[in-house]
């Protein structure tokens, strides 16, 4: 345990930094924009509950399942891969939720000192999974394409990286998406440099605004490309999944079965059948997708009108989050206890930082308030900030 | 990945043999002693779906949840277990099945070379979480009263051991209980060279015939407790948990944030209903023991009466396993295949050797067949064995 004192430190830091969020998120009259999780009132939980019946009238629902997952899922996500990718898609695993497949492909992948490389500011459940393997994070910096790649190659150069992650669409906290130039780009050094892409893609569905771009997977081989059901159908389910090299997907199978043996066949009984029930998901989805249009651009627009050219603000196009960066030296991290006590909560640029300084930025989440709400959210933050 | 060749192969053989023994229990007309499931006639589907419908009453069951549980849960488990220790069992974190739980702790309390004792034959799921964390396992022989702990303590005197494993109730796949005096001596030994015990006790409550003992728990604070809700409600829910030391657990916590963020809030919820529904529970518990007790002792009598004195059989009092071995040379790997012919499977002892060569011996299980189906399995297996 001695050794790992210094990945533990940061852990801690990040593990308290969260769970402060959390609290702040609870307090009665607060407007946060803090938190990150899919709007409550969009949840299917009549559609889910009929799917809940019907599984349970099989035995199986109730018992250990495949360490994969569930055959009737993995068939389902399979063909949702292969018609995202214009190719088959290969194996699949499924796992408990996107961060179990991260936190297994690091253990897959890495070896202690390794270098991976994220997005600056970078995804907390990334660097936690990075952190537990004790491997070098190193961060390259976004802008309103995504990735600055161009910083990738002497990077490379100066060192041999294992894995490179993004959240090339709609990046949490960073919302900007990776352009399809930069996926060309990024498939290119992988190929040249041999490290492994993971790709993040929990937000993909959630476009409402500008362009499908290709996955990056269309452009390597070299990808393993993540998502779930949390944000299209339900967190709860715990219900993620990888594809791509299928030798890397053998080695988190055999880490999965020590991780924890298999997913819940209940939940992954309930998650197929409302992945494969097109019509409904695809109602379900554009509804979501309509209502966070909505919000994000109320939020959007209010966050312009109160502070025009020294807030530059990503576009938003999809996701949950906007992210923000004051041109004029405001800190947001001193600044957050009084926007607590003005009623509206946020998570400091600082939070996200692994290389960069961001103690300028902030990040807000417009899923769970209404029009209305993230108006006056703004008209609170305008006092303070 | 290269450095990892070692423990990968030691995985890679144990993980094989796993699946070919799954693959084996599904041939048509094979009575299959070989699995470890709990009898699926006995999982409360009609149960759990009255509890999965109410659950789904609360936004909160579709949403992400704590990471270290659902309060609900975490109150009902921290009744019980402090209920069984005879005072306050302090915090509880919920895990996503026992196995979990190992792997969190192996992470937290194993550096890579780290020394750690399990019993021999050993629980495999506990050997692949820490085979992961590239710990030394070292095997301590099992006799009718569970783990020798007399051979500890030459053991504690030659090397610094982090952490002894055992399954102190119903062994898998040994079938014995460590006895109340050994259960002392070993805490007692935890307080004098201080490592950690982890008491993994999924089969606790299946007790059928003899004496509750006391729970190790009792006698040291140095004891990390694991159970489960998989044997005694349904392995679906993924619900396991552990209690003990408060930093220890602290660090559990921020490993599990890495590793999935959090539990499935809807299956913690069903679990929750289902433990807190006392009568319910123990009418529940005490169905599954009566027909386990009558299919255990079934088999035993049976291959009693087929082997004699040849056999040296653990006498079943709970849990879900036989131990047995042959004390005329006979070997078991190497009968398997024969065994399938004749329409019967078992695992042979070798698969759960950690040091010890277990070839002559193999692992029954009796929870999922009928008692004709399994005297018919001793038959079938009299004719080859």
């Amino acid at each position: 345990m001695s050794d790992e004192i210094g990945s533990l430190s940061v852990r801690a830091v990040r593990g308290s930094a969260i769970r402060d969020l959390l609290a702040v998120t609870e307090h009665p009259g607060v407007i946060s924009l803090a938190g990150g999780l899919p709007s409550a009132e969009l949840l299917p939980a009549e559609r889910v509950a009929r799917a809940a019946q019907a599984a349970l009238r099989s035995p199986s629902a109730l018992q250990y399942g495949l360490t994969t997952g569930v055959p009737a899922l993995r068939e389902v996500v399979h063909a949702r891969e292969s018609a995202a990718l214009g190719r088959d898609a290969g194996a699949v695993v499924v796992t408990h939720g996107s961060q179990q497949a991260l936190s297994l492909l690091a253990q897959a992948l890495l070896d202690p000192g390794d270098a991976v490389v994220v997005e600056d500011p970078g995804y907390i459940g990334a660097l936690q999974a990075f952190d537990t393997t004790r491997a070098r994070v190193i961060g390259v910096p976004m802008d309103a394409d995504g990735m600055r790649v161009d910083e990738l190659r002497p990077l490379l150069e100066r060192e041999r990286v294992r894995i490179v992650h993004t959240v090339s669409n709609f990046h949490n906290p960073g919302g900007a998406s990776l352009s399809e130039q930069r996926r060309r780009e990024l498939a290119l050094l992988a190929d040249e440099f041999g490290f492994w892409i993971i790709k993040d893609d929990p937000y993909g569905a959630l476009r409402f605004a500008g362009t499908t771009v290709p996955p990056v997977a269309a452009f390597s081989d070299r990808v393993l490309r993540l998502s779930s059901a949390s944000k299209i159908v339900a967190p709860s389910l715990r219900v993620g999944w990888m594809h791509g090299d299928a030798s890397v997907l053998a080695l988190v199978e055999r880490l999965k079965q020590g991780a924890d043996l298999c997913g819940s066949s209940l939940t992954q009984a309930i998650a197929a059948e409302l992945l494969a029930d097109a019509a409904w998901l695809d109602t379900h989805v554009t509804g979501v997708r309509a209502v966070y249009a909505e919000r994000a651009l109320a939020l959007h627009a209010a966050l312009a009108d109160a502070f025009g050219d020294r807030l530059r603000l990503t576009t938003p196009e999809g996701g949950m989050f906007l992210w923000g960066e004051f041109m004029d030296g405001t800190k947001t991290s001193t600044a957050l206890g009084a926007a607590v006590d003005a009623g509206v909560a946020y998570v400091p640029g600082s939070a996200f930082a692994v290389q960069r300084d961001l103690d300028h930025a902030l990040r807000l989440c417009f899923t769970t308030g209404s029009p209305d709400d993230l108006r006056e959210a703004v008209r609170r933050l305008s006092t303070v900030l």
